[in-house]
């Protein structure tokens, strides 16, 4: 039998359903939103959550005139089958094939690039202001979900969004079971709001939920807004919003499709700014994901029938949280931070050890940062644990409440380097270039497991002021003792005449194979792991560069102010000059495999080893 | 007659005063505040606003064990003085005086680094936990404005704060006076809390506020609890923070000591986070600043008698602010975004002239850039303007919500380079960095009003994509034409065969003296204006290289990662090798005056004229 989701092509052909081919379709677009998954690894539970939401807007709004900004994206595989991308969803997150977030190059309906949290409402108040600039006339949602919500970008829009009194809908998807305890006061303030009034289940209750709105003519609205006024601290559990501007609607069950259709068609009749609380079930459909909805939020490629299986493999991230915890165990002073990434920083194991020294901030990188600050000021050793990309949040934190006052934080920089998956929004290429341009701040590389674990207990236990360790996403590792770790002293891997290499944390294992592709043709390399990109061993480089007059610098990052440009600048200060090639990066990441990315962008050792060869031996054999 | 300043030197010298010495007290501190300020310039406004309320935190805390925190730290004079400070504040913002922000280095009393807004509620957490943590008992207080407060690092700690509910008391100092209608809802919200409730003005009022704080002994405190949840919609003003999990007590009249040492004396007490909202006037007891509590926010030294007087000297602000202006009235679709700094970054002009494409979006600098991707994704042309230093707090937003998508978004960077008065918080020297590293982003700097005026007219009406025009504080110029503007076209303003020179934008004025200084030792100089920081005109550069073998990089801007780097990579990688001096900073910046401060980092063209000599010509005469 034909299946819906083959016939629903567009819009007019999801308006011809009826209720129960509706709910057919949403069991439809689940089950393939699972195989995608399964398949190509990606976000599961969000996606599952926000299907029936998914189906109601898109019956609501007539994209792409009318715009839907899709806060984080990874709720929005629905969407992708809705417009046309069902196809695409089986290369989810392939180099080539529909990424894992919103793009507006890849499909007109994605209003706005989207990756990181928070942004939405910025993002949807931006779009109504244009259109009534312009004269135009479409709607604007913005859906987001409530750990989003708390972020400061999303809160400083509310605060806009409240004065600017555009009409436009926001859709506060409320994923009721994945709230963890520590989210936050707003987190907890959604609870109250669930529980303390029924939902909006009936068409009944939905016009009674309305009844408060002002409706059209002056003086009706008027007389409406003031009896709101009095009442609205007894009726809406939406008192924050209220309070803030926003007329608030619901809470509303986020899977009854018809019921928030019709609150969705009557909120934008509004001409205000409108918040419709939907309460959605994370994992929805997929009883594994239901159950552990934080571990089916964004998963590795697995079997849908024996669902996600406990990964003990050792990584860079579970080593970090492995060994902060040992070194808790020394030092009472050790506190940790996450901006609600326990489990994929590694940090469960700590959490659970010390309660009372771990401190999950919420989805609020500058807070962790500048909290961590708080922390520091006041004889406390504060590790706070940042993906490489979301670090780019807390910049400013970092220089003026960290680096400034030369406070003793220690930066856990998870990530660093080609992400894969996740693609451009979430490339872990910007901390080197960021964290070098401050002063005083030192950057730490780890090439292995073996020197993270060093890194770590030198940059918590001797270091003083702000310390950075980064290191990559997965278990990429040098396999060789350099023995202990000392600030600023590099180590010499290989030696050789021709050409010096120099490479930091996932590059290193690179460079030696490198040398030894190159060794194979004659060409002998001095091989040099970094370890500190900041100071860096500069005198290490230049004895090197002054036997071999060769440089090349191998970082997963970008060019501009990189390690390289450190070096190759310091080395011309002291009149040591040099032929130079960088392998680095001067654009913008796409999504794909691991070996496909790192080949795509030259990264790889034959890679590198063929561009040596090609630019400096004209390609041929040196023997 | 001694007067009461001269007396009270410390805490114990303040509790023996009675009320009518307190305030005779603070009339004395604020002439000594309108002395420094009118003397020196620096922040009037808001310190002559929290007089009161610092005499009656000093009576309650015991400094420096119990720690305050001052949000951005421009109303702290007055604690400055009552921590031994009053001589200092003669040289307020002088090189090697009294910075106008807080400083744990200069002070113990001062117990973090402050400057940028909205970061005390994360630092008062954070120590506020390391007390507990480490088993210590002492008080914490932050105090925020109003304006601080929808920052959206002050929401992401009031989120935390809420959760966590650790013992700690902030001080919301509202200035009622100064609040701008376009603010934000967080500013109409706490304008119904000062107006839906009278002040706490007595002993019996203060009981009255306090009746629906549990009291100890967990029994009566949860039936207070209880009763506090059922009827609190209709009592308390502070509706929106009780929500988050705050016990709120106020409004309190800011000018009235004992009524607020009573209250807070009684909030200390509490288990728990308490804010106290006080309403305090801007500028208090100063009649002008009273009048126009804007315009005395921040000044320049000033005569005391006559008031601050306007200022009609051009200044780069000013022609940014006409320029934009005079390109709006060509193009309907430029939008101007400001987070709250209409006055300094020259917009009032424009503010009136469009108000429906002027958006004043309160303290959020990260919404702004987000908000401004908003509207160039619905074909508007968003100019942020921003200062330098506070565009750091919107890293993230650049990256992800402009850059990635290639949004044609104009960054007008003001306050570019080196910051006099304001010191190490407010340095614009971290943009070059910064906006280099993201790979489709241009930068422009000006080196004169004329070529501001042609880039931003580049940027607005020719440019695609991200770009930014970066320009300093004040009107420091290179005289001369140098033609039409045209992206990575540098200006070669004075032939030479033995140095070349690259500046960039107020560098410009100061290479091309050197480049005279020089010539009076018969060192001849290819002085060259970049223009285009990014992509550079490494062509032109390359040619004159070259030709001199000897090039120096001068940029108001850290060396790492900025223009000079990349230069010296760019032609290491053409292996073109030189000679190389970076003008640029590896240190963060102090207070000064700007002739000071040019002079100390070594930017003056006679100290670069000294350092070429000495590095490259035995520092004799070459003829």
């Amino acid at each position: 039998m034909e299946k819906l989701i083959d016939k629903v092509t567009g819009r007019e052909s999801l308006m011809k359903l009826n209720t129960e081919q509706m709910y057919t379709l949403a069991q439809e677009m689940r089950e393939c939103i699972i195989d995608s998954v399964a398949k190509n690894g990606g976000h599961l539970a969000s996606s599952l959550g926000a299907v029936e939401l998914t189906i109601a807007l898109h019956r609501v709004l007539r994209l792409p005139s009318d715009k839907i900004v899709w806060d984080v994206g990874h709720q929005s595989y629905a969407h992708k089958i809705l417009t046309g991308r069902r196809a695409e969803l089986n290369s989810l997150r392939k180099m080539g094939g529909e990424c894992g977030f919103c793009d507006p190059d890849a499909s007109e309906y994605d209003s706005y690039t989207s990756g990181h949290t928070s942004t939405s409402l910025s993002l949807a108040l931006g779009a109504a202001c244009a259109r009534d600039s312009l004269g135009e006339k479409y709607n604007v949602a913005a859906v987001i979900g409530d750990g989003a919500l708390s972020g400061g970008l999303a809160m400083e829009a509310l605060n806009n969004i409240g004065q600017e009194q555009k009409k436009m809908l926001i859709i506060l998807n409320d994923n009721e079971m994945s709230i963890s305890e520590n989210v936050g006061a707003m987190s907890n303030y959604l609870t109250r709001a669930r529980t303390s009034a029924g939902y909006v289940k009936s068409k009944r209750g939905i016009d009674s939920a309305l009844e408060k709105i002002p409706k059209y003519g002056k003086g009706i609205a008027d007389f409406v807004r003031n009896a709101k006024e009095h009442v609205k601290y007894l009726v809406s559990p939406g008192i924050l919003f209220e309070e803030l501007g926003v007329t608030y609607l619901g809470p509303i069950d986020g899977h009854d499709i018809r019921g928030m259709e019709e609150l969705f068609r009557r909120a934008i009749k509004l001409e205000e700014p409108v918040l419709v609380h939907v309460v959605t079930k994370k994992g929805k459909g997929y009883a594994p994901a239901e159950k552990e909805p934080q571990k089916y939020h964004g998963v590795s490629p697995f079997d849908k029938e024996e669902g996600v299986s406990e990964n003990a493999a050792e990584t860079y991230s579970s080593v970090f949280g492995d060994e902060i915890s040992a070194i808790a165990r020394e030092n009472s002073k050790v506190a940790v931070i996450t901006p609600a990434m326990t489990l994929g920083s590694g940090l469960v194991g700590f959490s659970k050890e010390f309660p009372k020294r771990f401190y999950d901030v919420g989805i609020a990188e500058g807070h962790a940062v500048t909290f961590a600050a708080g922390l520091a000021g006041c004889s406390m050793v504060p590790v706070v644990s940042l993906y490489s990309t979301f670090a780019q949040r807390a910049y400013d934190s970092i220089i003026h409440d960290v680096a400034l006052s030369n406070l003793h934080v220690v930066f856990a920089i998870d990530r660093a380097g080609l992400v894969p998956g996740d693609g451009k929004t979430h490339q872990g290429t910007f901390d080197i270039s960021f964290f070098s341009s401050m002063p005083n701040v030192k950057i730490l590389s780890p090439c292995s497991f073996d020197e993270l674990r060093k890194m770590l207990r030198y940059a918590v236990n001797e270091c003083d002021g702000p310390v950075v360790v980064r290191y990559p996403r997965g278990a990429n590792q040098y396999v060789g003792n350099m023995g202990d770790f000392v600030l600023s002293k590099a180590a010499l891997l290989k030696k050789g005449d021709a050409v010096t290499i120099l490479a930091e944390g996932t590059g290193v294992p690179s460079a030696v194979k490198c040398g030894e592709l190159l060794s194979e043709s004659g060409i002998e390399c001095d091989i040099i792991n970094a370890r500190t990109i900041q100071p860096v061993d500069i005198e290490c480089v230049k004895k090197s560069v002054q036997k071999t007059g060769r440089l090349v610098c191998i970082e997963q990052a970008m060019r501009r102010g990189g390690m390289g440009e450190n070096v190759i600048a310091l080395l011309a200060q002291c009149s040591v000059n040099t032929e130079y090639i960088s392998v680095s990066l001067d654009e913008y990441v796409t999504h794909g495999e691991y070996p496909e990315i790192e080949k795509r962008y030259s990264f790889d050792s034959e890679s590198i080893a063929e561009r040596i060869k090609k630019e400096w031996f004209d390609g041929e054999e040196k023997t």
